[in-house]
């Protein structure tokens, strides 16, 4: 049993709090947030302690784990923080939108034995988790091609997006860890990108996109292709297509239900796909979080690791310099 | 090559006349159809001839093989004429709707050599024939139930009706053909239906039904479910399901194309299934053509023969009398 | 809050124990089993109180609600006891096997408010759900024809067989339950079964049968087919089909996700369906169980009443009957 | 009624041939290849005449149109015969391999008025074309995206390769007119490319590639992602995707009929997709020979028009340069 602390009461803090309540080897201590009345609703909920210390909580010997969900400014040192005090750190992505705080926080900790692991929750969606699994054990041959297609059903609001980072580092980082964990150990190597504005006039006040599309090629040739969209009015879209040398597959998106619809216009029509991401990926949040459990209490190293986050946001960089000096960018 | 006449220059008439203009072993000589304004629309669009008199040309030597398409009363004589005349057979369904008539042309040709086939055309639509097939092949066991959907899109009229046999002789004549189709050699010993009325008054006044649901039984103790329907609002519905100890097939309805829309109401939404027979079971028609041709060009005896029929017309008497007593009937 | 006695900790009792557990407005405060061990197994699991004495726990006002998910032999005993207690009753199906022990229960506690819904579970599916409500809502027009197909994954040991009740009772209650759900205000006045021994040689030896087919028909005409199998090696085959004269809805079955796999033999290809109830109707178990809570705390009727479970009991036995008499069955 | 010669008798050719004899308001003349032997099987198998001197042919009254089948370097020459000959041409793609030559025939032809397609079948396809005919009736608002991915089933011959002109020019050149078939008016300004080898030493023989995926971009700011592949194991993998601000629609891929497969392993498994572009493109192929005749016979412009040619041909030189050296291509 692990006892944890909970950083960040919002949205996504919620949400953790649900999954460490519910799984059989965890139990939620402590919860923390900036906004009291947010951290109080959870620990009302869950019957755990609040504290307006965090700091003084990670060193307790009460916690032995962390789950970082606050705002993306304050991972790093809680991050800092918890590796002093020797505590295990579930940590949700981004790491820092900033690759120099991420590489100094790299210097910091890399001695250290403390498993970390970064939300990159999507490796763990029964779907795309089962083709990466067929992939390795050579179902489809070699790996030749990569298609991700990833839009949100509706834009964030406005005070999101200024602090957003851009697309690239908030919305497609996840299609980018997604690529380099079908990739395994063959590193990304090349990235262009190409944006447009099409959903609403606040991507033009942030200076940021709502459509974009990549191309990224690996070491060993293969190639990516990644399209995201801030806003599909169909539903939260979130497919993975992999091609081989002998077969493809897609995971596909997912209806409501499998109700087949039949009348005067049109035939086999489903529900709405799912909506919203904690729908889409409730049982990729819930796994993840086992196997980070998993990993800690096996000592094994956690299966996304920090240096995966690093990663993940370099090739967001290069995304949008791509974009902005229209060219092709490498990755040394 | 072949040279056909063919008898009935109706709907169905007008798709025989162009499957076997298409044929390239098949040429059409004559046509011949008491309205002799259909004939002449056929004659002119095929370049063929037009006769008044169909059974100087059965006895013609120009003539080698007839397509009887004409109206069911007339169907005996003409087989009687052309089996007399030894000229090859392709009849549409059904025989005729009275089962003596049947058996007593049964026994006036029986010893003759003249091939014959029935035109039950769902043996050979591709899909419901690779079922049969993979059945045969072994690939879902030994075979344990059957279940039939068809439904047609829309009534017929009125007067089609009046004269049609009633529903188990007019429709699901074909579902019973192609259950017995997937059974082989493994005879129906028993017949359970029943029938109600939903779609228009017109089966009240010709003491007909418009839905339907039968369970037949093999002597193997196959299980087979057939239901119909008179008018399927999304098209026309046909499906063929079996069951066995080691899988299931489903020939399933075919979208006019295979486009997915997804909008804010629903997802993987295709067009309407295909909405009459003559789009259904285009190539199921030619199929049957060719292998009636190949069948007679080689000698072989054709493979839905004039038993077929009969055994067919059999089961949808014995479904009209269920009905209509409200019993169980066992078939000899 | 309601607080709970759960009486039976086998299989199904153990996933109500979980279900119960998990929500809300529930709390599991005493368990009862015959067998000590599996009592004790989800006291600890759940750290609730177990009980060797159930019927004194009935009574006491440490409890507000009981769910009964023992063996059948028990139920009306404990339905009755509960009844007098006051306790509002949550009862797995079937009530009893026998129908004239269900009315005599029925004529005890008829006069009685206490709330008692029974084990339907398949109401609450979101897919079979949603077609009801979509039914309802007129978007296919006049109900003219349910299909349901419903087998097993594999049949069950030879120890479950020799008392279930035979596979119409056993079984197809589910789908009689549903039919009528469906049907809502139409009751069922036919039915004709017919079944054979497809799986395996106990179904011989304890006169029970592994396939089944049967026609049921409403009051208003409405055409059920339902067919069941004890066995179906590709999965948990569950699906529900209502033809109505505006269109079709479907609720078909479940894929483990939603991977298409693509080949050298094939294309879109998925995973194997759900292969056990627990995991296909997983959700309904759920939903059906918030329901029954809702009923309770807001004094209104349990959906799923005591009368349905009599009913669906009544064309068990019709089936039963129709086989065995290879007779239809009217129901006055 | 429109009389043909068909310029060449090869594959393609061959199929040309049987179109033009099945349309009802056209008729094969004559066929010309360099091969005698293969002009002489269609002029036996079509009754029409073979001739050694296509352009005597060309200028004969005797014929009103051309189809040009022949290989890629004769196109142009036939092109600039039949416009002063004033013959309706219809012309396989591409019109020459060489932009700057395509150039000088346009400035040779732009004054006439002789009808001339070019034979971009692709948007002729049922589904493709619906796709379209949707976006125009704004069914799914603004258009965003376009994601096309095609793959053949198996790379061509070495021979064929060394005069293909590249996968761009000879592959993905069918995309890219397909991509602004969905664009309309809204011309592609921006190329990027990347390719890999991955199929066949062949294709470093030749210089050429068989793994490749495009970004384009319009000048409304429509992103465009094609993928194309030389060796698609499962098939001739043919999708279109379109994004907009209400909704998407793809025309997927349609395998050889819709029998839905179950068993241990898999379900709703199909069978493989169509192999070969014959197949898979069957009906757009007569689809849009029918066109072209409608279009000649209206005295219509024909809808693929030599600057269609053009312009598909000018980004597939585009393509080309990106990959070679690796940099984002601009149009003018």
């Amino acid at each position: 049993m692990l006892n944890f602390l909970l950083l960040g009461a919002g949205r996504i803090g919620k949400m953790h709090a649900n999954i460490i309540h519910d799984h059989p080897k965890a139990n939620l201590k402590y919860v923390y947030d900036l906004n009291k009345k947010s951290s109080s609703i959870i620990s009302q909920k869950y019957k755990c302690n609040s504290t307006n210390n965090p700091y003084e909580i990670i060193n307790s010997p009460e916690i032995d784990a962390v789950v970082i969900a606050s705002s993306t400014p304050t991972h790093i040192e809680f991050i800092n923080k918890s590796v002093k005090a020797g505590k295990a750190i579930f940590c949700e992505k981004p790491i820092d939108l900033n690759i120099r705080k991420v590489n100094r926080c790299w210097d910091k900790i890399k001695n250290s034995n403390v498993p970390i692991q970064i939300g990159f929750n999507r490796r763990y969606d029964p779907g795309h988790n089962e083709v990466q699994k067929s992939l390795i054990a050579g179902k489809i041959g070699k790996l030749e091609m990569i298609v991700i297609t990833s839009r949100d059903p509706f834009p964030p609001p406005m005070s999101y997006l200024k602090s957003s980072g851009g697309i690239f580092r908030d919305c497609s980082i996840h299609d980018f860890d997604l690529a380099r964990f079908i990739l395994k150990n063959d590193p990304i190597v090349e990235v262009y990108a190409n944006a447009s504005r099409n959903v609403s006039k606040d991507f033009v006040k942030v200076n940021d996109y709502d459509t974009t599309m990549c191309i990224l090629k690996s070491k060993k040739g293969v190639l990516i292709h990644i399209n995201n969209s801030r806003r599909a009015i169909y539903g939260y879209d979130q497919r993975l297509e992999v091609f081989g040398s002998k077969g493809m597959l897609i995971s596909n998106n997912i209806p409501k239900n499998n109700v087949e619809s039949f009348n005067e216009k049109y035939s086999f029509s489903k529900n709405k796909i799912h909506n919203f991401f904690l729908e889409r990926y409730h049982d990729s949040y819930r796994l993840q979080f086992d196997d980070f459990i998993k990993s800690v209490l096996n000592n094994a190293k956690p299966k996304v690791s920090f240096d995966d986050g690093k990663k993940a946001l370099i090739i967001a960089d290069c995304a949008t310099q791509s974009v902005k000096r229209n060219k092709i960018i490498k990755i040394k």
